[in-house]
């Protein structure tokens, strides 16, 4: 079986039981989530969260680019979220490469110019979560009133750790 | 309580149980899933994918945005996903304004200029999924040998609608 056959499948079983038809478009705990696209890290599961509590925001790395300031735009300003968390994790992808690297093999093995993308690789993981805290900090687009808390998940053991205190 | 002390609280008790610390990065199904940040799409239930099956990238809208190529080029390239699908739902709080109304919001209310600002925000629903796909089949950053699905969530009855065939 395919994987898009496969995938819908589980989702009429899904459907089948579907209790969620009543939910608001604004999420129930005015909460926004940035966090990294890795497959270990299941947002709503790790928080607790339950379907309608928040939004959910991720792209590789969990990183505030500026389509996550978008993001969070829309999402405090039309859908009334007031408070947000940064998550980025442990034995991430993007700590075992450099922009550079990857900029040479796309123009190598796919005869692109890359050169322009920022992939936002990253060394330090602590650094990080803080960088991209401050960010949002500095973004002019987001009231100084939002708490911003930044954390680590760690795919070891499945703990949150607070790094950033809003 | 605090929202954040009640997510710690949530988290602990994800931890006391936790056994995916073996979970390899690459995706178990090699697959990445772009969908919209709303807090019905609950994305990995709705396809009923496990942890560690899928990258999930996130955004308003479910927009296929910069970021979210730079996100696909590190998902194939660095973690072998051999297969892309887009999720947009009903009911899509993008549907709601303009890209124009935003900005003048954001200058009014906030006195930022956000005119640079592309919201995506959209009209016809299905025309948006299917203009997403186009936009990562048009990439030169992603090869034509990668199946891009289109799909509707309803979150009126929780089924998806599988409106582009890769």
């Amino acid at each position: 079986m395919s994987i898009i056959q496969e995938l819908l499948i589980s989702n009429a079983a899904y459907a089948a039981s579907f209790d969620r038809s009543q939910l608001a478009s604004p999420p129930a705990k005015r909460l926004a989530v940035v966090a990294c696209m890795d497959a270990r890290v299941t947002v709503e599961e790790i928080l607790g969260l339950r379907t309608g509590d928040a939004h959910i925001i991720r792209n590789a790395g969990g990183v505030v680019t500026d389509d996550v300031i978008r993001s969070l735009i829309i999402s405090y300003k039309l859908l009334g979220t007031r408070e947000f968390l940064i998550i980025n994790h442990t034995n991430c992808g993007m700590a075992t490469f450099t922009d550079e690297e990857l900029q040479q093999r796309m123009a190598k093995e796919h005869g692109v110019d890359a050169s322009q993308i920022h992939f936002h690789a990253f060394g330090d993981l602590r650094e990080n979560v803080e960088a991209q805290v401050q960010k949002i900090r500095q973004s002019p687009f987001i009231p100084q009133a939002i708490p911003v808390h930044g954390l680590i998940f760690r795919v070891e053991d499945g703990r949150l750790e607070h790094v950033v205190s809003a």
